[in-house]
Formats: C-alpha cells, sequence, structure tokens
C-alpha cells in the first residue's frame, strides 16, 4: 500500500470493515512530524473490542498521545486547535454509534459540530469512517437509524475535506 | 460535488444507502432542460418511507412531474416516449423488492421488460440503483434471493447503460 | 465489460455478491491459452447452493477442469506448480468460511499457508474474494469474526498480489 497523492487536511478515509483504513490513515498521517494525537472514540464495552484497541495500540506505540473521547469529539477537536499537531480521529462511526446508543444529544446536533470542529481544524487532521450501506436493509429499526445517520454524515464530511479516499482491500482508491 | 463528465445517455448511478446517489443523479438530469420526469418506484408503507420521501420530494420543488410507480415501470418508460423530457428513475432495488414481495409476474421476466423499455428510450434517462451486496450473507432466504436479484438486474443495466458512476459519500466515481 | 489492463499474475478480483466477479474473473484467465483448472471452494450443501454451482459450471463447458477444493486450497495450489496450466480460485471467502465453520485448523494458520502458495505460483493465478465488510455490524459474533477475517484475507492477498481489481455492477475498477 503506497498513497500516491499529496495529504491535503482534512482529509477523510472511507472504507468497510478490516479494509485497512485506519492503517493507511495512519500513513497519511506520518508524513508530518510527530508527536501525533490519536482520538479514540470507542468504547471498551467487551472483550472482542479490547482486542481490537490492543492490535490498534501495538501499531502505533511511541510519538502518539491517545485521546478517549467516545462522546465529546467536537469540543476535543476544538481544543487541539493552536497546538500545530497532526490529529487522527478513528472512527466516527463508532462515535455515532456512541452518541445513538448513550447520549442525550441529538446526533444530528453533534454532527453540526463536528463539521464546525472540522473546519476551524489549523492543524493537520485525518479522519476515519466507515461505509456501512452496502449491504441488506437491516430488519432492527436502530441498525436502519444508525446506517442513514453514517452514510449523512460521510456525505458532510466528504464535502468539507479537502481529500476524500476509499480504501479496499488496503489500497486507497482517491474520490477528491 | 461536482461531475465531471459528459451525461451519456441511459446513465446509471449505483451506490450504497444514503451514499448521495439521489442527489447526483438529480444533479446529472438537471443539465438537461426541464420540464423533468420523476419516476418514483417506492411505495409508502410507513411513517418512516413516507419521511424519506417527503425528503426527496422537497428537494425537487419545481420543473418536476412525479409518477408513483411501485410495478409498471418497463411500462411506464415505454409511455414516455416521443415526449422529450428528461426521466430520472429511483430506485431500481425498491422497485425489486415491490415485485419480489407484491406482486405475481415473475421479477426475472420484469427484468427483461425493464431492459427493453432502457434501451428503447428516447429521452434522457438516469437510473438510480442500490449496491445491496457487499455485507454479511443474509439469514433469511428471501433477503438472499433479493440481494441476488438486484445485484443481476445491476450488471445488466451497467452492460446497456452508456454511463455507469458509482457514488461513495456524495463522491461519483465513473465506472463507464 | 472490456478488461482494459494487462494480466499481471497473481491477480485479486474482489467485488460484492453478484457483482459480476467471477465473470470478470474467467476473462481475465481466458486471455491465457487452455486447459484451464477451475479451483471451486464451494461446499454443496443445499439445492440454493446446487443451483449456483451449476450456473457457474455451464458457463465454463470446455477446456476446464474442476477440482473441489474446500478446505485443502493451499496444498492444492501447491501441487499445481510445474503445470503451467491456469488456475482460477473461486472464492476465497467461501473457503474461509469452510474453515470456520467445519475445519480444526485455525483460519489463521491456514491463510498463512494460502499466502505462501500464492507467492509461489508459477502458473498463471487469479484469485476472487468477496468485499462482504461494508453493510452493518452484524449481531451474530460468527458472523462477526468471519467478517474480519475476509477483511484481513483480502488485505493481505491484495498486498502479494501484482493485479487488484475490484468489479461493481459487471464493471472493473482497477486498484493496483
Amino acid at each position: 500500500m503506497s498513497p500516491e497523492h499529496s495529504m491535503e487536511s482534512p482529509f477523510l478515509v472511507i472504507g468497510a470493515a478490516k479494509s485497512g483504513k485506519s492503517v493507511y490513515a495512519e500513513e497519511i498521517i506520518r508524513r508530518h512530524e510527530p508527536d501525533y494525537v490519536y482520538v479514540a472514540t470507542s468504547q471498551i464495552l467487551d472483550g472482542e473490542m479490547e482486542q481490537r484497541v490492543r492490535v490498534h495500540r501495538e501499531r502505533r506505540k511511541e510519538h502518539w498521545e491517545t485521546i478517549e473521547c467516545p462522546f465529546e469529539l467536537p469540543d476535543t477537536l476544538r481544543t487541539l486547535k493552536g497546538t500545530g499537531r497532526p490529529v487522527l480521529v478513528d472512527c466516527i462511526t463508532l462515535w455515532l454509534s456512541n452518541l445513538l446508543c448513550f447520549s442525550p444529544i441529538t446526533p444530528e446536533a453533534a454532527v453540526d459540530a463536528l463539521c464546525d470542529s472540522v473546519c476551524g481544524a489549523d492543524y493537520p487532521l485525518v479522519i476515519v469512517s466507515n461505509e456501512v450501506g452496502a449491504g441488506i436493509v437491516p430488519e432492527n429499526a436502530l441498525a436502519r437509524k444508525f446506517r442513514d445517520l453514517a452514510g449523512a454524515t460521510n456525505q458532510r464530511l466528504a464535502q468539507i475535506c479537502l481529500s476524500v479516499t476509499m480504501v479496499v482491500a488496503g489500497l486507497p482508491l482517491r474520490l477528491k
């Protein structure tokens, strides 16, 4: 996997589950000088998630600070202004899922706030998100709501980001 | 989202749920002079669908005539011959779902008739369809049948259309 | 569907269900002289699968030898060395599913062995695999495990293959 194009920030990386999007996003951010900030939106609720997080962490090791941020992503991105440190957000879909399941804030308002923070970012910013809409319509109403929210959010982020790349089997395909 | 390429009709727009494919299809059709025909295949069976349809309608407003067409899509496209009006069909996958669930016609015969009508169209024609096969194999047999039918129909339409574009997060990726 | 690029082996073809990936893979392999070897990983467990296999077989007809290989794929590919015959493997995801459900071997070890065999192949080799990670997270734990395994395997194969193409609605999109 060799990313062929210059990084213009904000940079959105979209891909299916296990498509290699996080590894690609890390390659993009490493074109900048450390130290890097990793904004992790996952909530560790079970052993399966713990294992996923461990694998991601081991890959990063030094030169990285991790901020756990399951809910307050817009605020976190805003407070990073002025630091000049490259920031990787992984990932938007987990954050949306946390909002839908555990937060009293309406996700739509949170997405508005996120877009404001992304537009206002004065540091190199790479954002990872999942494609979740290319399967069969889910039977579960919450899953359908999540799918619509994720798709709409990806569209809004793709509109404000200067670079958008889809990752398939670890290989980048530039969309913008 | 700025469509970079000339419209050659028939034009197929494929994308995941909430990928921005309808908005893109409307951009393509608007390169032609109004008045436009919107062929809606959805059946409004519940409040969730009603809300979706309302959002699509508000975006279109004037210069559009809407034809509700949950089943008779091949006939509708045939009767539009000679009018010279640009036609947007949204979407094929809902139409297939209606056929599978509520119609005595075999879907395969209906798809044959659809392909004949698309080939015979003498007006600018943009067709929207979903990618539904990039998730896990569904446990439900009807969902598997639908998935196979949708994939096979997309392949046939892609073969007879002069332009085929995939939309990801609102961004077009030309396939043909 | 007209494949525009030269075949460099090993060649990976990725696509959704019913995306036309098998037909495309057969087009690629047919640029070589017969006789061809078709390595089928499917297990015929029910009438639905029998029907799928029958359709694939009728398309191939002469100049093809079929090897049924639901489990021993790495060994089979190794024993084909020295024959010089073009080989089509269809598909990796069914093989992984067989391993997960019916085999005592850990899938990870089997994927290591597969990658060794692919790297060592001295004959034209085309490999078909599914994208299964672009839908909603499955509720079923085994389905999630399968999805992760399929995604990780696709990444590894994409890294060692010289050509990688995604197929959407029968149309090829070159990734590598």
